[in-house]
């Protein structure tokens, strides 16, 4: 019903505001305290996604569906990868790798609609890659174990160790407060939209995978791939870059584990620890917590190990530099741009461009 | 390691390359064909993620972990929207909806690494909104049937009917060719990536899912919440803009069923279907998949039904209007750039922006 204008002339004006605002947006990518406006235009250089990681197997147990063979070959194991890159990239590529029970949906839009640490991270001008882990979100997982049952061909133990985390047991671990529903003084999360935050939680296969976790192979190849890239995980999935590492520093130019489930044990080898600078993020109300209170004792010794075999590995607790109420979930906390503002300033300062 | 340069004279060479592209980008919002080149930066006004629908249930058997409390709420039926939007968008936004087996991943970037439908439409100047069907990719499934058969206390017949697609299977129903390993003649779907395509694939919780499939009142809350939208489905999911518009017809600017897996019965109520235009499309060698032909058949019918009872709806055969050779795949065939202006092309004709 309507058509495209192609005279030039008619359209200067709407001309006329895009340039403005690219010149906008040019010009802050020059300036980064500005570019991470979220009211003005994006440029993306490219965007797209792409799996990593994963192979094919056999399987009998596909289906008891008449509309699909219950036989036959599936991919298992590949890690899905979400990325968007600036125009011309300044900063080294960024990984960001989401914990328990959630999905790349960690780090994009927060649950109360500001723009999310996947696209601040673009507008600072990094090459961005949101993923998911295997076997959640849009990483595929193997239905073979739930199908086999079903048909009565294994017992019910061997079902996939699939679980979900209750909201009122995340209310606890995500820190919002002591337990569900009190809330700790001055807490960050924006809890007036915690219905829209719990949607964001998805059934978790973790204990169903085989070990070493499938997505720490594929952080690497994603790693080497890149030719260099920061990894940046949080909470579960905190001790991946670490063990990434472990199978091969190539490619890592940086680790940032916030509020990580498990550094490494201080007593292993520190060599593959040596090699690149850590940073391992904690927020507020950490020594309330009986559950993240000793990852915390643990991760400081860790990173005293990394130090002394002659890493470059810091601790930060958010409340000493100027953010305290940070939430366990901080990259949706209400001060999550300033948080991740600072972690941006660390990274030039400490990472290889 | 490396500071802003904040001086703008300096980086004088770079922002004239900004602008350029940039301009290049502004010229070409108003001239679509040069628009559309990946080449070119992509301008972004807002993009972001977020839920529609859901709701909390109260479960008993939600982890057998030792970590995470067995009783609790979760959120389910909810269904994630990620959006991309143009600066100044001149069309209506459009709704991307996956089929069986897969999820939003369907409309991102080709298995062999092209542009795909979510970018080109955005590009095409559409506020473009990609869903993850309810149960599958970043919307939750609900874990309880699992946990509930794991621990004995329900028989394994109560597990949820999940189920895989093989590859082999996927071949014949995604018409690659008549079975697997066989090609049809000239057949676009890019084989050589089909590795990466098959990554896509992911378990299936359809049957697992009420009836109304939960998907179908979400599209309902988007499309209203969206003030007007067109809805374009594929496959599976063929039949759901057509039961979100016998819901209600508020916020339907127009359906587009790509390859649906149904259309409505020719003999029900045609009164939803005839206050909106309306588009089914169909790729080639329809008529040689016994799968396919009888739906593409009942779809003549009720696209017959539809304009009798004054409607506006059209059944188009892509062999019939230059693009012979597409597959069920067709959004990622090699020729998927192409269908997609002629869709653009054929939305500006028939849609009010």
């Amino acid at each position: 019903m309507f058509k495209e204008k192609s005279s030039m002339k008619k359209n200067l004006p709407l001309l006329l505001a895009v340039v403005l605002s690219c010149l906008a947006v040019s010009c802050t990518n020059l300036t980064p305290q500005s570019s991470v406006d979220p009211s003005t235009p994006l440029v993306i250089g490219k965007q797209g996604s792409f799996f990593v990681g994963g192979h094919n197997i056999e399987s009998n147990n596909l289906s008891l569906v008449p509309a699909y063979a219950p036989s036959g070959t599936i991919a298992v194991e590949q890690m899905y990868v979400h990325y968007q890159s600036p125009v011309s990239p300044k900063r080294p590529p960024l990984v960001l790798i989401h914990g328990c029970c959630l999905t790349g949906k960690t780090w994009e839009t927060t649950p109360d609609g500001r723009m999310g640490w996947d696209e601040f991270f673009v507008r600072r001008g990094y090459p961005t890659y949101v993923i998911d882990q295997v076997s959640r979100g849009r990483s595929a997982a193997n239905p073979s174990g739930i199908v086999e049952v079903k048909a009565g061909k294994a017992q019910p133990s061997a079902l996939p160790q699939v679980f979900g985390a209750s909201q009122e047991g995340a209310w606890a671990i995500f820190r919002f407060g002591p337990k569900y529903p009190e809330v700790f003084k001055g807490m960050q999360f924006p809890l007036e939209a915690q219905e829209e935050f719990f949607k964001q939680m998805v059934p978790d296969w973790l204990n169903a995978l085989p070990t070493p976790n499938p997505t720490v192979p594929a952080l690497s190849e994603l790693a080497q791939k890149l030719n260099g890239a920061v990894l940046m995980s949080h909470s579960q999935s905190g001790i991946f870059p670490f063990q990434t590492a472990a199978l091969s520093t190539n490619g890592i130019k940086g680790i940032v584990a916030v509020e990580p489930g498990a550094c490494p044990d201080p007593q292993s080898d520190m060599k593959p620890y040596i090699q690149m600078p850590i940073l391992v993020v904690w927020g507020d109300y950490v020594e309330q917590s009986p559950r993240w209170a000793p990852r915390l004792k643990l991760c400081r010794a860790f990173v005293a190990a990394a130090n002394q075999a002659g890493g470059h590995a810091q601790l930060v607790e958010l409340n000493n530099v100027g953010f305290p109420g940070a939430s366990h979930m901080l990259m949706q906390d209400k001060h999550s741009l300033k948080i991740a503002t600072w972690l941006s300033d660390w990274l030039d300062e400490n990472v290889k461009p």
